[in-house]
């Protein structure tokens, strides 16, 4: 059995979740977010947050939780703005289009968006009413490439937003790792200062599903709830969702899980860079993009999975790796181990 | 603390499911569906309905099931036809149209739909291309009076649905307890043979999340997957889906836990029945609806949850009461015992 | 050939209109409705609704009048309200429910929605967030009946709606129709303070096409252009429509069109009083709907082509005649001649 | 008043067209496209393209016509292919997305798509079922930079399409245009032999509105109607548009309006090479965008209203000119004798 790097859920979930699911098991409890754990956990979001009036809704998944989002914010005629590595443009089945939406793409570097990226898509979209209202900025953190915000990265692009009468929506379906990463200066009252909504992920940290959106324009919050029923992601049961979040919010476990996850990608990203390995992005999460030979890939290929993410050349090849809350030391000496010996 | 009879989704799970999810949890599955335990629970199924070759999907709830299973049958001019009390048509927020298609109310009796219920709707959509097409049959089983189809039920109206061009889709969210109702002549065979899609219900049966989305014509199925995962329903955890119908589904649990929460209901039926009480709706499923004197629903109201569905009259009032998988004979002869006494 | 009495768009349009037409047609002008005709026939109407901040904007027809307004008014949770008559939910391929929204509809005796039609709608959708919300009250007038709303009618539903927070939206397919009905004591000024929104009719009332929308209440003006070139509606030659609105406009020509209608219409209606028939409604406009024996029926189908609307018995039935602003004296004539005799 | 060279659609019709308006105005005819015109003028159009199994529809307009007849080929996770500078991603206010489908942007040189710049998309579009599914390639001719696509063109590209299972849509709203070009080698029964729909449009071409969709793909042709009535597009006086195509088919007046455009726009075209200004893109089509000096496009200015396109450097910029169906000699001449005096 190989040991997997190619993503961050392919295990179950932290244990004191499981553990806290066994202790509830029998309780009655009302439904559809009603519950005493998802009051419980909203409350504790909404201390972590700094925001006491943010509005905090539950659902299964990060595509949902975008469609969701960006579906209530944005009037028919309007956009969303994103890099076109956004997991809301590559990997979502046309998800924001089929609720109506274009989704207006731009190149970038990293993964990451900037003022100077978003004004081209501003001034080019200027022919009313011929063209769509580019409206909301939708960005990832840590992104899809493994890169990160910086508390001023999100100042400035905050600032820009508010002036040009932009939203901002931050997807955080890898926030704990964005937040956690050794370089990061950002924290969780930050992006609730800086962002119109973003939503703390729990799939990928830990949790066996489950996003935390949090809405911290009062605007935007009216009568949000009818829209998460209305894409069918209200669950009956909310309670698995509220449990996992309060066990994830107490203690900090959720930031914890996500430091782990960074710290095991580190670790081989250092030592591949002390073989003298490139990389196709400069990452401090717990996404890692080694160029390596194609012998190498294969050798590695044998005892763990991994992406080819892109041909370099010839001889070389990108490979994606990813750390999750419960990579042990095991599987990450013995990759290293190989890199050492190969 | 007020034992609730308010709806079959107030626990968890079954214990087996938190034992297996406990079991598996640290294991490395692969994502969105493609887990062991998912591929397993699909043969299992597949077995159990007679159909080697149907489709099946797991998603977490039935609104989410049903907007996907309709949007992805209708074209964009075509509607589905409901018994006015459908859950599509009053209690998901207008998911379906959401997806662009209305829904034709039927009013009925007894919240079935037959071939004579359906004909006049037929008859009074010919004005071509002025109106919608009505091309898919909309039905639950048991129905939200908590009623059921007979066998005899399900054979006319499939046949009529074959001989008018319609699909007919049976939404199962309490399809165990339709099939396991003491009256009940239809089998989960029977159900696959006659519909063209359907599907089992997990979240008020015993599992925290999760219906089982089973596709018996062919042409329906037709990568359906896109549909999955573009309305925001595909977790990458599919573990947890595949995890739970797998123990839902081993030695028929699923039946047993839904004839159980018939049985339990069935107890205080008969004991109200004792009583010279009467009835919204004849029922011999989880849901009993009986017409209380306004003095004995404040009696129990201080012991019991439930809804107070309907007003008779000044003097009189129907509830709603709901047993589960896990109703203990406690809470029901507690019940019984008041409705003894008073 | 027979005399057509089935409907008001039978013929082309009012000569003034071609004679503009031709008039203006090698002159080059700005496209998208920027043309001197559409800026001087919008300024007309504003005069003659009595609001000038009103925002106007000219459509090809009714249903995409329906749907583009509706569509921009309502939230995507958000439901319209119609008479189970109304336009919007029988005759238009669910063409509001393809943009996501429901439209709830009301049973009533004449087509009209009174205050007390709406309320229990509003009473029956208060499960917060399991039903759509109902947001928008659609009413036409004239309307699918023939029947009209006078001013107190009017009035009283126009504060209902203001104080329960709801949109009122007259499709004004007929308005000329409905404003000047001997009894209507309604005014375009009134309409225009008393609604949200509404258009006048064009297409049924002397013109090739079109449909003036006009958005009285400043906050569903906001960026409203968007959504009509979204649709589709926006034509390249807008001065087509500009055009066809200042001739109508011009001298109160729309009114004597919906005027002449009217009065050809309760000739006949006169006519059949006289001989004792009854009709389906009391209708005052260019719709009345007569109870005949087939017999008679035949009799006049063979010089007169007009809809069988509805049977009453074996022996009887409704038909339904419609005049135009171009039905001749000789149509109308020959009719009653043939009732007199028959 | 300046002579305008902005657009093909600044005039009202061809007089042909209003003659017959006025010819037929006051008879009675069928609504909804039934009339005799409509027919007549679907049979030319069936006799000129050598199908006689092709389903025509006459709409309004150009976007109105993209968007019914993608949003109904289309399942709803399917998406288009489309040039950067396909009218359906730049100039439509996400009509496209907005009926819920994606629309994939392909940069060319010379807007126009070979097989070779799709199959990139169709590589990068494989992690079924994360991503849409590409399923429609959408092309223009003459395309929105004035090039055409010669038979051998679409030739490759129709078989490419049948290959890879996609279907082939032709914006025609300058069809005319495309095939009169003196460089053209296809004709329109190759069109309809090489596409699965295509439209030829009115609005720039001599028609005061009107597009006329033709479907040659019987499978895309079934219940097509209803869609058209659904997105607010079928004219109760469908003979507005029956009769200008009508009046257009007959004797090829609308090749001859097309090929007349072309004439002049060559005209200027060769009068500009002939004092060595260089272009943008090649064009043999009514549409060229020459690069001049700014002092001479000031000049220009001061007589003739068009679009600058394009700043090159800081002392030249790209304009577009469009000649229509009427622009006449003396314009054309006006122009051109500024360019030889400056």
């Amino acid at each position: 059995m190989k040991f997997s790097f190619k993503n961050d859920y392919s295990e179950g979930c932290h244990p004191n979740i499981l553990q806290a699911l066994l202790q509830s098991n029998l309780e009655q409890e009302a439904g559809y977010g009603e519950d005493q754990y998802s009051l419980q956990a909203k409350e504790l979001i909404r201390e972590k947050t700094g925001n006491k009036n943010c509005a905090i809704y539950f659902v299964s998944g990060g595509t949902q939780a975008n469609l969701i989002v960006i579906s209530s914010i944005l009037k028919p005629y309007q956009a969303a703005i994103s890099a076109s590595t956004g997991h809301v443009l590559n990997n979502e089945t046309g998800a924001i289009e089929a609720t109506g939406h274009k989704v207006l793409s731009i190149e970038t570097a990293d993964g990451k968006l900037r003022p100077s990226d978003i004004i081209p898509v501003l001034e080019s979209h200027t022919n009313v009413p011929h063209q769509v209202m580019p409206k909301l900025v939708y960005i990832s953190n840590s992104t899809e490439l493994g890169t990160i915000y910086t508390a001023r990265d999100l100042e400035e692009l905050s600032a820009f937003c508010k002036e040009r009468n932009l939203y901002l929506f931050m997807d955080g379906a890898r926030l704990g790792h964005g937040l956690t990463a050794e370089i990061s200066d950002l924290t969780l009252e930050k992006v609730a200062q800086l962002t119109d909504v973003f939503y703390l992920g729990g799939t990928k940290n830990g949790a066996l599903i489950g996003e935390a959106i949090v809405i911290n324009n009062p605007i935007l919050q009216e009568d949000f709830g009818f829209n998460i029923k209305q894409k069918g992601a209200l669950l009956a049961k909310g309670r698995l969702l509220g449990i996992q979040f309060l066990e994830l919010m107490k203690n900090n476990l959720y930031f914890d899980l996500a430091r782990h996850a960074n710290q095991q990608a580190m670790k081989i990203k250092n030592a591949l860079q002390e073989r003298g390995v490139a990389f196709l992005s400069v990452t401090y999460t717990n996404q890692i993009f080694p160029i390596l030979s194609n012998e190498l890939i294969e050798v590695l290929s044998e005892k763990f999975e991994f992406y080819v993410w892109k041909k370099i050349d010839d001889q070389y090849s990108a490979i994606r790796l990813i750390t999750s809350w419960n990579t042990p030391d095991q599987g990450v000496n013995d990759f290293i181990q190989i890199i050492k010996t190969n």
